[in-house]
């Protein structure tokens, strides 16, 4: 049995930047490695700008240490010294440095400044480089945040976590904006979201999230649109009103921002970023919002069932200036603009239970209550010129019992997007698509 | 502003299973919502299984109420008391009911029935009333179990979420098992794995995990493939050996099972499951795993490069019998056999730094640490005939410094089946998608 080694379990993580700066001045020898990621010279002292998977740490070496160059691996030892002005307080004292890895090429772009001046374009055609900029690590790190403060918030309230197919049937709800995929002897799309499933994990689990990709075929190429883009989903069942799905993404957004304000607090430093306080979000309905907007800022008419982007961005600056906050629902969507499953408002049907969310002007989110009454579910199907046997599997649901319900889908990119004061989305997404960018 | 509603936080989740027993006896009237999942009928006393969203509870309906039926959303109100032979110890006795919401049909199948007698055809067709069956729901609830057990573990050792893009431009490597997708004036594939971007990653923050869907356009139809799965992936920088990538899994998958054991000690119950005890895990080179495995059990030779299927499940013998492992590594796979990315072992370069994890006998991970060289990644694409302008994106990473890295990729449905044993990898999947199924 020589020959079979047990494996255990890993037993730590690397030192972390704040495990390092406890050791400050214990006089061990302690053995850091990273990434150089700058080198600045003072004074005939040689500093070295050390990136580590939590943050960076300085290192001091003697003149008697080769000095490594920008891009190395490297595994510096020596000691841990209090340094006030260095990230963490302290700073390394190298004796040795041991050189792990070296690029084969110096640093296209200088991705240690804070500003790498950049154009959006080039930025992102060398984003497997430029995400290496700590200002960039720092937005995403956040939207790690965003994710986990959405899914741990959920998990406190009894929700399930699902993961749904991303391939399916084209819906008979039709093909505008969907990719299109040969799947054998078949024709698939992928989903534009995970409606139909979560509604289905309702009936299951009664309360349901899912954090996962969506795509849009969108052929406009703008500032706040992705073909892909990550969509936090709930669903929940048993709800009193649509405005209990409102009360839940309050409740998440709250949690989402204070998990930010937790454990992120390094990456909004680095940002100079405070997320906003969410203790109530205003509501207004979607005629007087459009209305207010309208008048307050001298807007000229448009479709009187949409709102515009610019209509978007005025009712943000209304709920600002006017309501204190950052967060506005929009309630009551006409009918005609909302989907086959959204439920009319029973006292005005041209109106939906539904809702949008804008943040600091910008739609983040769209939701709102279900059908779950099978021959109201086959009525509105039919009386918008569709055929209910193309919703066969859907209507499943209705047909064997479905408790009152309704969820919303929230945009990653743009909630991040908002919050971090990007001009573009595609400065929240780590690889965007958009109708011309398939890669890096 | 009286139009302006404030939607507050929703403050509290619905009664959970645990805090309606400890409710027990307190003679206070509790409102009850859930759907009836069974109805029994005992000496004259009615007993309703209401199906929530954390388990089960138990209700007893006077004559004077009038009786739900299976599939109706109901609200019961009344006290609850003690009671060891229901589910969580204690019962609610109805005074009143309210039905919220009723089906249109009588359930097509016996989904209260532990068992409930189906084909699998059948149980996949009906999908979303299937999986209400409370086994069926205990499974996937354990799903949730695992990937939120990976991500925590993996979070606790410093790997930071990411999300990788799944619509991507056609590799270099080849187009055999990927679905292609029409996009804009372009072509697009499915990702086979998240293994490009993670890698780059890596050069971010030095170790990373994603839990995400994969694509695959395998033609074969059987028990343990999917087209569509979710994918366990991470990737860490500066590793010493790929021993240490195996370490780490060791160390993810004891947490995981700890999860499982932990939170979801109900859904185990409910399914007689114990997860294994991980301490160790024993690591055999493929030759000799092969070779072992073929004079234990008398199996026929085979490809020398690769095992088949009977190869694993001997292994997996061989690893339960004489090595007390339910859990084996498989390592220094033959080079051919391996990606272009991974590393040859530079004592013996006919074979890789790689492994494979199986888990009674089913491959359920591939890692290994990968080439962070530049040269050597170039030299490696064009010793099999490939160019290296095609992996153009994927070499900026190593053209501009990479930590010596590696990672695995492991599938949760194949984790899954395994843990439940189950003989079919669709009944590890929400809504499984195969040649066939694309629906529901």
């Amino acid at each position: 049995m020589d020959s079979v080694k047990t494996i255990r379990a890993m037993e730590s993580a690397p030192y972390s930047i704040s495990a390092l700066a406890a050791m400050k001045d214990c006089g061990e020898s302690v053995t850091l490695h990273g990434i150089v990621h700058a080198m600045r010279n003072f004074g005939g002292v040689r500093f070295v700008v050390l990136r580590r998977y939590d943050g960076v740490a300085q290192v001091v070496t003697p003149e008697s240490v080769r000095p490594p160059r920008e891009g190395d691996a490297v595994e510096f030892t020596g000691v841990i010294v209090a340094e006030p002005r260095a990230p963490g307080g302290f700073e390394l004292r190298a004796k040795t440095v041991r050189v792990l890895s070296t690029p084969s090429e110096p640093m296209p772009v200088p991705i240690h400044r804070t500003n790498m001046g950049l154009t959006l374009d080039t930025e992102l055609s060398l984003r497997p480089i430029t995400l290496r900029n700590l200002r960039a690590r720092a937005v995403m790190k956040l939207r790690e945040g965003l994710a986990r403060g959405f899914r741990d918030s959920l998990a406190a309230r009894g929700f399930t976590e699902i993961h749904t197919p991303k391939l399916e049937a084209l819906s008979a709800e039709g093909g505008a904006n969907v990719f299109r995929v040969p799947y054998f002897q078949q024709r698939a799309v992928l989903a534009q979201s995970p409606q139909f499933y979560k509604q289905m994990m309702v009936g299951v689990y009664e309360r349901v999230f899912e954090v996962g990709p969506v795509f849009r075929a969108e052929k406009h190429n703008t500032a706040r649109h992705l073909n892909e883009y990550t969509s936090l989903d709930l669903e929940m069942g048993f709800i009193k009103s649509f405005e209990d799905v409102m009360a839940t993404e309050t409740y998440a957004l709250a949690r989402m921002m204070e998990t930010l304000r937790g454990e992120y607090a390094p990456q909004l430093d680095a940002l100079k970023l405070v997320p906003p306080e969410i203790s109530g979000i205003p509501a207004i309905r979607f005629d007087e919002a459009k209305a207010r907007a309208a008048e307050a800022y001298g807007l000229p008419r448009t479709d009187p069932n949409d709102l515009t982007a610019e209509e978007e961005q005025a009712i943000g600056r209304y709920a600002a200036e006017k309501l204190g906050s950052e967060f506005v629902f929009v309630t009551h969507y006409p009918s005609r603009k909302r989907p086959v499953y959204a439920m009319d408002d029973p006292v005005e049907p041209r109106y939906t239970l539904s809702f949008d969310l804008l943040f600091r002007g910008m739609e983040v989110t769209t939701g709102g209550q279900r059908i779950h009454d099978y021959d109201s579910q086959v009525e509105k199907i039919t009386s918008r010129g569709l055929d209910p046997a193309g919703f066969e599997c859907y209507l499943m649901i209705h047909r064997y019992g479905m408790p009152p319900h309704g969820g919303l889908g929230m945009g990653l990119e743009r909630l991040l997007k908002q919050l971090i004061g990007a001009s573009n989305i595609r400065q929240a997404c780590l690889f965007p698509r958009d109708t011309t960018r398939l890669s890096p």
